[in-house]
């Protein structure tokens, strides 16, 4: 097993403000190879401190990867830092130097002499220019390790990585781990680990759980070169999992719950209309987060107070007073009103009580209507108990929102669907 | 000074999946009483590479502070590690095992024979109980360094930190650095870096400059235990950054640019309603983002289609066929409509191309009109030229026609304080 270290260098990444997120990115190229991370550092400006560093890091791994430290000015160290941990001339290369001038050139910006830092390689290194700034990317090897020294922002990270792969990779040049994505909705971590603990998965393979609010994600990754076997696992997989987590899942990779709504009412060729009280907007952006939503997305109310609800919606004042805002019945009226007054074929109305403050022992802060009226007409209406800060109640909202359009499609009870949430939220119907 | 080092253990902080976000609360939280830190390391489940790193960086560093790792299973080993590192026997405290049981009982779980691995701590270590999950926190002393073992999950970690914190900061025990944050919106960073370049600060005191979608934040430090000294500090500051940066800066520390102009609308007691196209919803969103805001915010209409728009907000077929949905005549009927039908006080309305499709030459992706009418009748329209993906070019317009309510309250000329965007996003009025 070839394993890896990563190494950011610089001191803003050791303030409370700043994270290094390139580790996670090259992270994901290496493990494409099979190239497993042991250990990652952040480390300062500190050029003595990053000497023993990448001495010990070049003992302990293959390669090494550092981010960071390549610009024009003093406190830029790596280069050096690599020299002197090597015991490596820095050699002048004018062609480095000339290319940077052009960069500026073009930005109507002039050089500094501190941009001629920038030209120098350690002896017997290869460089790669970057397309996007001007610290060129650098490969230099030692006895046991290859170094690989890549510019900090982002977007220059990852142009001069793309360049170097192919001469940093050791052996074969070619992916050969291989992931993929099944995302599970309205399911606890906990019981979508139960039910697929049993996956069956060959030696070259291996699968983890992530949970974000609301979604789960599986993660499955599989070591071959060969494409068929690839495809082959992934479509058994993939079976295995819906038949496993039955209506949860749904979908995979790209796919995410407002595009695989959305994907559902452009096939129907249907439209939708939103009613919105307390998640004020977050669902209709959702639903229009996804490019070409328009085909299928006619209108949303954010109808945050009594007499949008009755102006805009016609919910009744009767029933604002019998059975007040945050009701079934409200909830029912919006998802009525706003389906007349778009002539949509599906609509969706939430009402709730996000809090921090507006709770009462009825209807404590978390509790949220939902109602929906599917394309055949039929009308539906669950109450659910989200616990959390108000961000995390009007997310969970829009979730559950979602998930109904969506399981009306699949012709699935809702009132089953939920249990699960009302289990775990403490909801009921 | 007194320097630390922070070590993240859990081989799923080495996916390209997950990250040791912990780091940043822990640095704030030390960087309060002026210690510095000066390496962050990220490491697997591998006990002997952990022994040697505590081994180093207690070698290094006055404190080392380690999170994860002491869950109740085999591959939780941070408790083993630094008991193997320092040579110390592990002890049994029937009393935390008692403790963690009944948490147990509490949530009706039977607790495992596993659990008991969690009542060991190294001799002479003190150890702290953790208010909401099972692992304590241990503090560790050797002879030249304090290690401090805590929780991964960051509930866990920051409950158990703030119980072990005034024994394991040396010397005195409370904060001498305090920093404050003050926001700037609409101004790129390098022109407030510019503008802010000669900032006077005493030699204990820094700032520095982070930069997101549309918002810059001044990062102002003090280290002073002298609480009139810091006040006055930050007072004169505050001022200055005003003064330099005018109508950009708009608040401090827990503000946002929502909360900001809900204040404002709050004390004028004016009421607001939103119009929307391109957004989808967004900004109703970040408006009802704010706790108590449907004091002042009464409804908003996602107009996605053109026939939404007509009839919700009395857009004229007319102005539509001539204009176009975007257009700065569309964006005023809009602006009109909605407040025609909410009686608000205030209104805005958007409209635009988010892209990546939609564009045409003399309407690029980006284009986006924001129309705005105040509470004293006044009507403008602007028009933006944003770049990037659709998410950013939606961000952006909320963000702006945040900011355009706000100026309308300052008396600000919007003509002139947008030439900033204009310029640096190649929009033109």
């Amino acid at each position: 097993m070839i394993t890896a270290e990563i190494i950011a260098v610089g001191s803003e990444l050791l303030t409370p403000f700043r994270m290094d997120t390139n580790s996670l990115w090259l992270t994901e190229q290496l493990n494409k190879y099979g190239i497993t991370i042991t250990r990652k550092h952040i480390i300062g400006d500190d050029k003595s401190a990053l000497i023993d560093l990448l001495q010990q890091a070049g003992k302990r791994s293959r390669l090494v990867l550092v981010s960071g430290g390549l610009g024009p000015t003093f406190d830029d160290i790596t280069r050096d830092a690599l020299a002197d941990a090597l015991n490596l001339q820095l050699i002048y290369h004018d062609k480095i130097f000339q290319l940077i001038e052009k960069l500026f050139i073009k930005r109507k910006r002039k050089i500094t002499e501190n941009n001629r830092r920038q030209a120098y390689v350690p002896e017997g290194g290869a460089f790669y220019l970057n397309p996007v700034g001007t610290a060129p990317g650098l490969l230099v090897r030692s006895e046991t390790c290859a170094y690989a020294l890549l510019p900090g922002p982002p977007s220059e990270l990852k142009a001069v990585f793309l360049r170097m792969e192919k001469d940093l990779i050791p052996g074969k040049a070619r992916p050969v781990v291989h992931t993929r994505v099944f995302k599970l909705v309205n399911v606890p971590e906990s019981q979508a680990d139960q039910r697929l603990r049993t996956l069956r998965m060959p030696d070259n393979a291996d699968w983890s759980i992530l949970a974000s609010y609301g979604q789960v994600e599986v993660h499955v990754r599989i070591n071959s070169s060969n494409q068929k076997e690839v495809e082959t696992f992934f479509n058994e997989i993939e079976d295995e999992v819906k038949k496993r987590m039955e209506h949860h899942y749904f979908g995979k990779d790209d796919a995410t719950l407002e595009s695989t709504v959305g994907d559902l009412l452009a096939s129907h060729k249907h439209t939708l209309s939103i009613a919105e009280s307390c998640t004020g907007g977050w669902l209709s952006e959702r639903i229009t987060s996804v490019s070409g939503s328009s085909t299928y997305f006619l209108m949303g109310i954010v109808s945050y107070s009594n007499e949008a609800k009755m102006q805009l919606l016609s919910v009744s004042e009767d029933t604002l007073i019998k059975y007040g805002a945050v009701s079934r019945q409200t909830a029912l009226e919006m998802a009525k009103g706003i389906m007349q007054k778009s002539g949509s074929d599906v609509s969706i109305a939430i009402t709730g009580i996000a809090g921090p403050t507006g709770g009462t022992g009825e209807k404590p802060v978390g509790t949220v209507y939902i109602a929906a009226i599917a394309a055949d007409g039929n009308e539906t209406c669950h109450r659910f108990l989200f616990s959390g800060a108000r961000e995390k109640i009007r997310y969970l909202a829009t979730q559950s929102a979602l998930d109904i359009i969506r399981l009306q499609y699949l012709g699935v009870s809702l009132d089953s669907a939920f249990t699960v949430v009302e289990q775990e939220d403490r909801g009921d119907k």
